[in-house]
């Protein structure tokens, strides 16, 4: 089975099973699965809420990485979720599974990983639950945030409208540059970012998402979910120092923030010491995919696949 | 490492981490880790925030557990939680680890079974992630609930006082009962006893806890976190049919509430359809244990470690 088809699979599902049932209305659910994070009506406000995993060996290696560094990159994730939605961040708890031969010398460190960043990112660690493995198994930890809507509601990636401009803020391709290792460890989520764009550009924000699959892959996701087909620009793409256009499109872990801006309203240079770039435009849906990208020759591609461990299709 | 020497660290590490730290107060945490589940400090009210994991071999096997039963079990074990706070679900989000193994049906009977008990316990599923092991690695599902507390705040582990009666819902030692088998898989969250008993108690409902690991085992946390000893009675105990008093006190996964309740207020037989039963009294805190269990013949055991995987100690 492959993860896509699970998620996709779950996320219909729960789609139907989200329906109010007779006479036990879920109005409470304002959206569900298949967004950054679910969005929850309360009495004064909205609520954000979702979960991220960080499994040994399938995105951290827990051999040759510091654990204290692991359970950063943990809390991490899961914060740019709520970036990704320009909210609020309000608490986080965590969830761990550790190998047996785990020792209370890389515990501490996970911990204070966990701690430090989750207090740095605002999200403080308020709960959670630890088990050991009885048999072989990875180190195992699954991160939840809770985070209130921005007044107006949160941003979601359908919101997208045809003639939107795509900007994305910082530069891409980070991890892939020989010199900048690491930066899939230690990206900053863009929270501040999110939260300044928001209060600049109120209803003209339409749509955002956070990379972290790819600008192929998690453009297409914004795109398609708000009816169109972003089409990109491979020269305008902001490439990280060293990394091509290819490596700045199929960067997994970027961390960044991909927004669909109304086309009436001018972005400035920077945000919050950020920059900020135009690379593209939403178009009408469009058979070929819903993440094209113009090459710097003039020919499309689609960019839909192109994310992490897809590179080599560019 | 021992699990229990872990949540300690983290717990005791956590509070000092929560401490509001200078220019940035955390006074939205009302109760970090060590509760059942956290409370936020919220502009309407407080949130209840808490995760739980269920993992094959821990706590299930997924070898001869239907795999829609295993998803039932972990969403309960969470909403236990909520029902121990007297809190009003709102949402669930689910984490997932699957074996490489797992085949598209078991795949569909686990999220059944987690879809349909999150329903069916009013905290609707709004997101999750979903990952498989690239090695070999165990099922492994994180539960995390989100609910809100009830007006004049949750019922808490700590807020019981010397002279308070403890009361028991249920029966105990149902999972131990050979013809009562699967009780630790079928249980019913006590959500709405406990709304019913902070309804007609109000301040007399002191503090509340879930019996996941043990009338012993828990009755020592409720009563150390009050400050107290509790001393119970093993001929007041509701043993399940078939089930000792031994096993009453050390069948770990009851899911019944144990509350301790002013002794000015008397509680009716039975609530919401489930009786009500006074097993014992908090006194001042006593070196002899957090627990401890008047025997038939008038003796005296600690029961502080009482609960599953430590029946033969009794």
């Amino acid at each position: 089975m492959r993860e896509a088809e699970l998620l996709q699979s779950i996320i219909e599902r729960s789609r139907s099973t989200l329906k109010p049932p007779p006479g036990a209305p879920l109005d409470r659910v304002r959206v569900g699965p298949g967004d950054d994070l679910a969005v929850l009506a309360e009495v004064s406000g909205s609520l954000l809420l979702g979960v991220d995993q960080v499994v040994d060996g399938l995105h951290v290696n827990a051999k040759t990485t510091p654990w204290n560094v692991i359970g950063s990159k943990a809390v991490r994730r899961s914060v740019s979720d709520i970036a990704a939605m320009a909210g609020m961040p309000i608490a986080s708890v965590i969830s761990l599974v550790l190998p047996q031969d785990a020792t209370k010398v890389q515990f501490d460190a996970l911990h204070d990983g966990l701690v430090e960043s989750a207090q740095a990112c605002d999200v403080p660690l308020v709960g959670g639950d630890i088990a050991v493995h009885l048999s072989p198994g990875p180190l195992t930890i699954s991160v939840t945030v809770l985070a209130r809507a921005p007044e107006g509601g949160a941003v979601l990636r359908s919101g997208g409208r045809v003639g939107d401009r795509v900007w994305v803020s910082g530069e891409l391709g980070r991890t892939l540059d020989p010199d900048g290792g690491g930066a899939h460890l230690f990206f900053e989520p863009r929270v501040s970012v999110a939260r300044a764009l928001h209060g600049q550009l109120g209803e003209d924000l339409h749509a955002m998402i956070d990379l972290s699959d790819g600008l192929g892959r998690d453009g297409a996701r914004l795109a398609k979910a708000s009816g169109c087909t972003a089409r990109l620009r491979a020269i305008d793409l902001p490439c990280a120092r060293a990394a091509s256009w290819q490596e700045a499109l199929c960067d997994g872990e970027d961390y960044e923030l991909l927004a669909a801006v109304s086309p009436e309203v001018d972005l400035p240079a920077s945000v919050d010491g950020v920059q900020l770039t135009c690379i593209g435009v939403l178009e009408h849906p469009h058979q070929a995919g819903g993440c094209l990208l113009e090459r710097p020759d003039g020919t499309v591609h689609c960019a839909d696949e192109d994310g992490w461990d897809h590179r080599g299709d560019v």
